[in-house]
């Protein structure tokens, strides 16, 4: 069971803006990129092909403390924070060295598409569940 | 004085991810259209060429209610929801004809890069606050 | 029939990078943001809800001739400049006022997705092609 | 002296598209990336801080053959195919396992940003296309 996961990362110059650092939505996406990677290290796909279901962000926030630049190297660490039957809650930082860039959250349900096209909450499948745990440190 | 401003957009193809909806991410850089759309209706730029201050983010937040898909069309409503003397603080609303996609918020900071490159807070220029009024509604 | 489309812009500032101008990658987004717009003013979607075929890029070049910068306004002209029986050629021309920003084009294939997931090329639906027209000027 | 680098790259699941495949525009920031890692072997940066010269790309083309997917790996691989005064031009190949999935080509120019914001093409400094040869196979 794995409950966190760290993905090194560096800058790439299309995820600077015209202030000359990353600009802020790239944050969320370093986020979802290390929660896919804990996904992979626990020997699942967050979307396979053909799955009935899927995980739906149902919140995400980001405190940013420092810029990132072009060509920076830094830690995304994605951390489980809770698990309740339909969601996962996870909580994040990034840093460069020994300093903190950004923290932040996600908070994904587990959907299935209803013929309609609306997403529907549903349970998190146990094989899933089973392969994470909420860390100790959050 | 501004304090709100409604910004009609259309989700292009590029913005979708594999799951047939809007990426997540996307919901952030709506909200900041929207308050660049503010800003110029304001008769202002918040990032004019060689401006020795820029508008850093602080935090960004943002609650999914309804997928987006291609070529929806919706409104993003950005709000001042607060102003102190370094910060700017907006709510914001996407919806779909009278249906709520997302409720966000994001705080900005003004800053000044300093002579190492770091980004130090520095006051709101009077003649930019003097453009915005926080929104009676937030 | 239609065999052009004019498609008015603004730059925003996630599209700019640390060199200051808007990143090379985003002017094939505008291209295919016209195309769209092209396919609307004709009445159609390029990629309704559940149609079993698709249009997938098979080639796309574009030269680029002056920067594009924060907030500047500009045209995206797509113009039909073939037609065959399983693709579409447009041919692209972006200017700021009368200074042109870049030229381009995209080759486009009728696919269907296969059982194994592959695409296949197929015949444009008569409807669809019953709707374009090549271009005068191309 | 480098001549080609080889990027291994998995495909993150914002760079997939409604299509259930990587977005087209993905690929042209997959070369740039490819483009940045060779310059970084090379034992530079493409864009360091405060330089008074950049490469600005002149053009970019791409043949797009087979669809990648969310968390396929990949290889991309660049290499110089000529260098003049003042442009570099390079060719791509991406392929997943032994599969061509598509070629592409950029040229950059060296560019200096004038007091009017604009760039003008200036020599390649000998510093850096001391660096680069031609790649035998191109």
């Amino acid at each position: 069971m794995l409950s966190e996961y760290v993905l090194r990362r560096r800058v790439q110059f299309y995820e600077t803006d015209a202030a000359g650092i990353v600009h802020f939505s790239w944050f969320f996406r370093y986020m979802e990129e290390a929660e896919h990677a804990l996904w992979r290290a626990a020997g699942l796909s967050i979307h396979p092909p053909d799955s009935p279901i899927g995980f739906a962000r149902a919140s995400a926030t980001c405190d940013f403390k420092r810029p990132l630049r072009f060509e920076d190297e830094f830690d995304v660490t994605i951390r489980i924070a809770a698990i309740s039957r339909k969601t996962i809650q996870y909580s994040c930082v990034m840093m460069k060295d020994d300093v903190t860039l950004a923290t932040g959250s996600m908070t994904v349900i587990c959907v299935r598409t209803e013929q309609d096209g609306s997403l529907k909450a549903t349970n998190v499948p146990e094989e899933i569940a089973a392969r994470f745990a909420v860390a100790a440190q959050v």
